[in-house]
């Protein structure tokens, strides 16, 4: 199994507190080290970090603690493999272009005789039922609404058929972002926090560090951070429902 | 303008050398500011590092002069912006699937009234006439050979014809990879070397700096440098042909 990490901002925010913390997890605190990744948005660009080294020993990895990027959605991904051996090609995140938007996908969980039918639109380079899923997934929403992308509402309604039909093969926990909104389904176990004003300290449960965000922040930020566990001790993380798709933007979960 | 580098070898190698001359070059010894990008093939993953910084400032670029990453395919690419603003998502190079492989493009040059018709399985997400014109290649590969890849020489006939056709509407040397071979063509200008057994010395044009290949190798790697630019001053770099397109596979070109 894996975990994940997705973050989803009103204004671009770094990630470097909890990537600390959620990287520590990679091979240190926990045992998730065959392979790590991370991808930033920023504008309608992406910036894809994989490595199939652990989150602890990668010299990527340490780039990412020390160089803020500033990014209003970011998700991250530590592995521990289930499926597809431990290459380049099988680390999470996913990026595909449709409707010419990035689409960055990371999944947490494993899917038994999942063996979609593709039409070669989209189509896995590894090895994982990860890929193969998100393949899937782009596939069938082509297939629905064509060339022209839907709006965040449409596209919820969509997702959340989808990922329920993909969810009945295993555990699919996962999350999707073209950039704008961020859609995360909770087949087992996903959390989730929204920081506003007014901004507390926040201290990491992985490693021995604080944060007071009232210091890095203004009043009008709005910070969504969804994670497989929580990742401090002192705040008040909210456990998504088993089957629950929740999609974020600018910071909050829509209703 | 921008410049272009790549490199194919029979074994993995790392481009440390090669490209700490060519970084240079954006926004030191030349001009290309506005950018710059590479990507390494990894077995069939890729290892893409982009950054709408030179590659004078650049972190991430410090961190590839450092951490050796060896490959078999290798595109680089440092921008001086021509058409689409200084962003993460117009910086090359650009990478999208098709037949289950990642397929890795850069451009140097730039197009005039270049307006093909898509039929929206791959679409720019940036504004370059690059990026477009990457799309507009990989569509017309999929529609001549469907969901079954060719193989090399026959990839090679239709590239040749498309990117004469692109060519026709300016300036269009291209490099192009899907992890297995490297396909480059000369619209203006292209140069290539064959670095293999017995090795020598070999001094970068752009820095103070040597390495004596001998000394790094076995005397059965090979390794094919492309470049707009030689970018050693002791070696005998071979020019294009204008309107010639090369495929080089295991660090050497295919007749």
């Amino acid at each position: 199994m894996c975990q994940l990490l997705g973050m989803n901002c009103n204004v671009p925010t770094d990630i470097v507190f909890s990537f600390t913390g959620f990287a520590t997890r990679g091979g240190l605190t926990d045992e998730h080290k065959d392979g790590w990744g991370i991808a930033f948005f920023e504008g309608t660009g992406v910036r894809l970090f994989v490595d199939h080294q652990s989150a602890v020993a990668s010299p990527v990895a340490e780039l990412i603690k020390r160089y803020p990027i500033q990014s209003k959605n970011v998700i991250a991904h530590i592995r521990k493999a289930t499926q597809g051996q431990v290459a380049l090609e099988n680390c999470h995140p996913f990026v595909r272009e449709l409707w010419g938007r990035y689409w960055v996908f990371a999944h947490n969980g494993d899917l038994k005789n999942f063996a979609p039918v593709l039409d070669g639109a989209f189509r896995p380079v590894g090895t994982t039922d990860s890929e193969l899923a998100f393949c899937y997934l782009l596939q069938e929403l082509r297939k629905r609404f064509g060339n022209v992308a839907p709006d965040t509402p449409a596209l919820k309604i969509a997702l959340d058929e989808l990922t329920r039909a993909i969810a009945s093969y295993g555990v699919f926990n996962m999350m999707l972002s073209d950039g704008s909104a961020l859609f995360a389904h909770c087949s087992t176990r996903l959390h989730y926090i929204v920081r506003q004003y007014p901004f507390e300290e926040a201290k990491l449960s992985d490693e021995d560090l604080s944060v007071d965000f009232s210091e890095v922040t203004t009043p009008n930020d709005r910070v969504a951070i969804i994670v497989t566990e929580p990742l401090t001790t002192n705040e008040n993380w909210h456990a998504f429902s088993v089957g629950e798709l929740k999609v974020f933007v600018d910071g909050k979960p829509l209703n």
